[in-house]
């Protein structure tokens, strides 16, 4: 990896880092007139007023110094409190330290413990940014395709047992799950948690939907949805990676955090340092109001989502040519179509023949390139429009198959 | 440096990456009554209430969602515009990506170009974070002392061209320069361009402070320093670093820009994709606010550091025991006091005998580790307090020592 480039090249691992695959599909379809874009992991609510007022009063009073490398006092300690409340237990404040975005959080975290002749097991399909970023720091991702059948997806632990060499450092467990909305039962945990104790791996936990769980059977406390740390020990060797992007639709502050045994909270440190040095002060402002205050709001948006999950699945359902189980959890549709293989293809047709976009699952890696990705996470009235186009496109494609077979 | 950690350690490179060494005094001072902190790299003014009122104002229209990852298109094309402007020429708005922060575009420059197995040459004493970051991907710093007189600090070209290896791939220019204020002549720059474009090597040029030039002769169109742009053919393997923090006060926004040739773009949109994905619009709004009608602050600015750098330059050579040569630009007086090598040592007494706060040259790597950094980007009322108080510590500190010789 290192010498074959000549001088004045750039790296290998940059260079030929992947794009995301979404982006192809976006770029075809973002300034189609009346397009309904499920494209992406956003709702369609702006970040609620009292948490942009936060961030604007901040602003006012002057805030624009420098600041506390891993956060502010009061925001590492609200977000303690959060999960003490949440998950029960009382965390050590100093396991937290505040990103530059969940996506900062992802990459400190592999660059804690990942990098060139390291491997990290992936369960896909998965958020393209695990296995990107990893390209971009030398680390090998090993994907282990889930199990999928009539109850939707599961990990494959034989398999990921199976994986493990050597070379392997960590397993990441994304529950709920970006693209497919698996939910990770407890004994899924335990299980992978069993490997991650015997083979001396780290575990990467994002669990940044863990509160838009939609199964009842996997509802802890009426509000969340079943976490590694339900599981583990407060000494073993987990890293989550949390963001406020989703649970107070702050997709655009770019902040979030990780958490990690304190014993690395001076290497996060110095990470933050040399990468981004901090989130700014009136952005943590707006993240505290929100963690603080913001449960209602998590309350409305896991309904209204809720919702959009109930009409997309009838609405899909009703062609009798879509393959879709309900999602225990997240805010994403995943599903195939029948005889459609090429869903690059089908995303983009979508787009001429539904004027919505969706995301193709070739985006995700291995174990479910034929399904594609939709955001339900929207009002119910662009939910039920999309569901609509898609159905009526659908069935004009299940009809032409039909004749062409009849 | 890939095996030897037997898991679940960390990753080398993280784990021994090495804390700025302002840290220590900044934890023995910060919470002393009265102390004057000149430790930072940070004015003492807000960020002008014109360009935090933009980032409000985009705050309540709503703009919280995902946005591009190399920068608002206006945003780019602003900057675009204010460098043809500032230093002439037609540049390519291609060229230009948003990052968060200056220390992120410093990042994402070094990830492109080195990791483990590469040498970037850095002319010392330089900022902490060029070497901590490269450290962190595991590249090897290969310090290279500047060459210090009575005309104050100059590039050794001849030691810089000994250093270069096989394995060299960059070479550092940090001009107008943290902590030295050196800011390199058209010779100097040419001399450094020679050797890159004869070795095929890459400059990394950190011009953040190309705004703040005291000295007549190294003043460029009445308003900026020489720039390695003015010597440079366009297809140059140059990676320019660039911050908004210092030209209009916004350290605490962490927003800056990389300039690459253009080809680089795709791969560093990757790299932003994998990191932070993007800055927050209300962030580049304000950023836009700053770069579009932020000229006469950066007047006020640069003229308020002037009267600083007067008030602690004379002030410090009443006392006839400091060495400090007027730096040409930046905003920090370099200095060493006759008699004393232990500059971590003195920092740490000047918090007892002076209540000012400043930087030990210890952190700045070779060849300056007996000076200390003051910042004087501070009120005139402030620097003079701070010069009286120093001056009467180092007064009785030399009378000490000449007593003791008496």
């Amino acid at each position: 990896m290192t010498d074959y480039v000549l001088p004045p090249a750039i790296r290998a691992e940059a260079e030929f880092a992947p794009s995301s695959g979404i982006v192809e599909v976006f770029n075809y379809g973002r300034d189609r007139e009346g397009i309904i874009p499920l494209w992406a992991g956003e709702g369609d609510l702006p970040t609620p007023a009292f948490i942009r007022e936060a961030a604007a009063r901040s602003l006012e009073a002057g805030e624009t110094y420098y600041t506390a490398q891993r956060g502010l006092p009061e925001l590492r300690q609200a977000i303690a409190a959060y999960t003490d409340n949440l998950y029960g237990g009382n965390w050590d404040p100093n396991r937290f330290s505040v990103t530059s975005s969940g996506m900062h959080a992802l990459l400190m975290s592999l660059r804690l413990i990942s990098g060139a002749g390291n491997e990290v097991i992936v369960p896909t399909p998965a958020w393209p940014n695990f296995i990107g970023a990893m390209t971009t720091l030398g680390a090998t991702p090993i994907e282990v395709p889930m199990l999928y059948g009539q109850a939707g997806w599961n990990f494959d632990l034989d398999a990921i047992a199976r994986a493990i060499t050597p070379h392997t450092r960590a397993i990441v467990i994304n529950s709920p799950s970006n693209p497919t909305g698996f939910t990770a039962s407890y004994d899924e945990l335990e299980g992978v948690l069993a490997l991650a104790r015997k083979h001396k791996l780290w575990i990467l936990a994002d669990e940044i939907y863990g509160r838009f769980v939609h199964d009842e059977r996997l509802t802890v406390g009426n509000n969340r949805a079943p976490s590694v740390r339900d599981v583990m020990r407060e000494d073993d060797d987990v890293l989550f990676i949390q963001s406020f992007s989703k649970n107070w639709a702050m997709t655009g502050w770019r902040v979030g955090w990780i958490e990690a045994p304190p014993r690395i909270a001076p290497v996060i440190e110095n990470l933050v340092q040399y990468s981004t040095s901090g989130v700014p002060v009136f952005v943590q402002r707006g993240a505290l109001a929100a963690i603080t205050s913001g449960d209602a709001f998590i309350e409305e948006q896991v309904a209204r989502s809720r919702q959009g999950r109930q009409i997309i699945c009838d609405g899909l359902a009703m062609t009798g040519l879509v393959d879709l189980v309900p999602p225990p959890g997240a805010f994403y549709a995943y599903f195939r179509v029948d005889g459609v293989s090429d869903s690059r293809q089908l995303a983009l047709d979508l787009i001429d023949e539904a004027a919505v976009g969706l995301a193709p699952g070739t985006a995700f890696g291995r174990g479910g390139e034929e399904f594609l990705r939709l955001c339900f996470a929207k009002s119910p009235e662009m939910v039920g429009e999309a569901a609509d186009r898609l159905a009526t496109a659908i069935n004009r494609r299940g009809g032409a198959v039909r004749s062409a077979l009849a």
